[in-house]
């Protein structure tokens, strides 16, 4: 007999039917004797609902009364969720995040977990109830009410697991795993079995949004074993775990990952000084744009060339602030598109073999794709290149790795 | 400069701009020096919507997760009042029944207060906040959240202000004060400028729904000054205090209430022997059906009648389970009449003044109206009249006892 934590997102939710589809579930868990933890997240679209009431006041609403606010939301799904299992006669009750003591920072719309009180929970599971956790949600110290950010009833739930030492934190969501690459793009993507948190934190971060990041972080930081479920469909889902397959059995790349929304600004000769870098970036950090990929050439006639990456909604406003540096810094010219995209193969086998990274621009090359920016990491390679060669890399890629499943639908 | 408890139910933040309306109301008032905590109810319709979807999920639900279901309808209002108020510059914070511990007993959806910790908007209200709680709820010693039935935020606002020593408890809502009849039917009806607990109560329970019954004995209990005042127009309300006038300026009634939906159940020739009365009513009681106005005849020839009043959508199920009692009892019959009303007038006044009774009957004979029933107590008397007379006899009694308005709109 096992203790799981499941937790199940807003879409899982999002009607008194699916929340009686979830109880149902629930039970049958319970029913072969595991004790369940249920981590849920608000009803999809209510978080939404909240924060329009609260733009209607305020553009800019107080953080500790947006939070008071918004986890109103996952309290709805508990109380509602809980009901539904006492109607099937399964004995459960809820807790918000202030209930259960999940006691945070005081970062309010942004805060992190420091502690957890199990005390109640394993009461709760002794006498044989399911525990509802509310997601998303804390309390600081001083009891006001804290939220983790958006996507952080993940976090919640992998927080959960590692406090009460469960066996596994089950994940339910509305696709039934991780897979190589994205199916809509690549009809011959596979679900993985088994993927390594490292390895799903590059997947995660590149676009395959099917775990908040932190919450793998979080996973692999405790060690806790988290598995990716269909809510509607039953399956083994894909298990993110610490341990990498042997490598007899392990393919070098276990997935690619793509990101459409880019855009990439090339700053172009800039005198090869100390400090370069900082006083391009810093002024775009100072105006909150999140630059993701940076790479400057080696130096030649003592000019460089400076180029680096960033969300597309943010390229205007970046364009705007890069061409005053540039002015100040003496550069050349800058240069901007905003039509390119990253792909990116990612695997922890990548470590142990080599010729990895050849083998990728090979196969861009046959597909006569250009590569216009090359940056790496120890499991993770990512090109960026034109956006109209996305569907093309990644077909090839996935091919090329040997990912392709071997039925033809 | 004052302390005041302002209570603002939930058509008076039913939307965005109604709470912004409430927010410039509180500022002007703390503006002026004084100090403010605010108890708000759910947005109007939005405890309905969440009682809808418990009853989606479950004919009866679970108490202590209706509880936590339906006390998000406040967080919401607390968190969006806030926000107002600090895009106003004013410096506010919100609390919800936990927060501020507001401790009751544990009887879900029915719960009484018991403490109320000040500490935390003793210390605002000393740093100039103003203290937004959330009405309705609280918290039990083990943390549940409770609620204190509906109405409950008028009793929240009430507690509050007798833990805090406010100088007054404001109940604002859609109403300028308690007038001395319903306008609707007296178009010469005055508001009261003061009226007593007590009188408060014997309208209150007579159909002037203005406040919640149980507000109004708090707040006699305590001698906390209750207000009634308009969210939407100024002017001073009607204070509810423990004082009489005195009996100078007083009239002997202060007011005439009524109650349309009542129906009467006559037994006839019951034998009068010890017991009577609660063998017929016993299983009135049991069968969940509450039983106002009791009147039992004197008896003659060792029978009685025993009659009395129910709300009129009982009358059909009481009738049937009367019918069957009186099988038991051997009674002669089973009378009963739907159409009824219940008149009554009401005054502290009366204590110190013979000859009220006789006036009101007179005024009824006058018109004509008969008196089906009677009964009194300290400083009410009421009558059951057929439901025809309401408007003639509300009226006739109204001008008798000279409550009257003297401009003729």
């Amino acid at each position: 007999m096992a203790l799981y934590v499941q937790k199940y997102g807003g879409t899982s939710v999002g009607t008194v039917e699916k929340i009686e589809a979830v109880a149902e579930k629930v039970k049958g868990f319970r029913d072969k004797g595991h004790d369940i933890v249920v981590v849920v997240s608000a009803m999809s679209g209510e978080t939404n609902r909240l924060i329009g009431l609260a733009h209607e006041v305020m553009e800019q609403p107080t953080p500790r009364e947006m939070d008071t606010l918004v986890s109103t939301g996952e309290q709805v799904t508990i109380s509602l969720l809980c009901m539904a299992l006492n109607k099937r006669g399964c004995p459960a009750r809820s807790y918000t995040g202030g209930q259960v003591q999940i006691l945070t920072d005081n970062a309010h719309m942004k805060a992190r977990i420091q502690k957890i009180d199990d005390e109640k929970i394993h009461s709760d599971l002794k006498q044989g109830k399911v525990v509802v956790v509310a997601g998303f949600q804390g309390v600081d110290e001083d009891g006001n009410i804290t939220t983790l950010g958006r996507g952080g009833s993940d976090t919640t739930g992998v927080a959960l697991a590692a406090a009460l030492n469960a066996d596994e934190c089950q994940i339910y969501t509305d696709v039934d795993g991780v897979y190589t690459t994205d199916p809509r793009i690549v009809a011959k993507a596979q679900r993985m079995e088994k993927v390594t948190f490292e390895e799903m934190l590059e997947m995660a971060s590149l676009g395959s949004k099917v775990l908040q990041i932190r919450s793998v972080e979080f996973a692999g930081k405790y060690n806790v074993p988290l598995r990716v479920l269909s809510t509607f469909q039953d399956g083994p889902g894909t298990l993110i775990t610490l341990e990498e397959e042997s490598e007899m059995e392990k393919p070098v790349i276990s997935g690619i990952a793509f990101s459409r929304d880019e855009a990439k600004i090339t700053v172009l000769g800039v005198p090869d000084i100390p400090g370069v870098a900082s006083r391009i970036l810093g002024p775009v950090s100072a105006a909150n744009i999140e630059v993701d990929m940076i790479v400057q050439n080696v130096a030649a006639d003592k000019t460089t060339d400076f180029t680096f990456t960033v969300h597309r909604n943010d390229f205007n406003k970046v364009m705007k602030v890069v061409e005053q540096v540039s002015d100040d810094l003496g550069a050349r010219e800058v240069t901007g598109d905003d039509s390119i995209c990253k792909v990116s193969i990612v695997g922890v086998g990548m470590r142990s073999h080599a010729g990895v990274a050849s083998k990728m621009f090979d196969t861009l090359a046959a597909e006569s794709i250009n590569i216009q920016m090359i940056s790496t990491s120890e499991i993770k390679i990512s090109v960026v290149v034109s956006e109209k060669y996305l569907e093309l890399g990644v077909r090839a890629l996935h091919t090329a790795f040997g990912l392709d499943s071997e039925s033809t639908d």
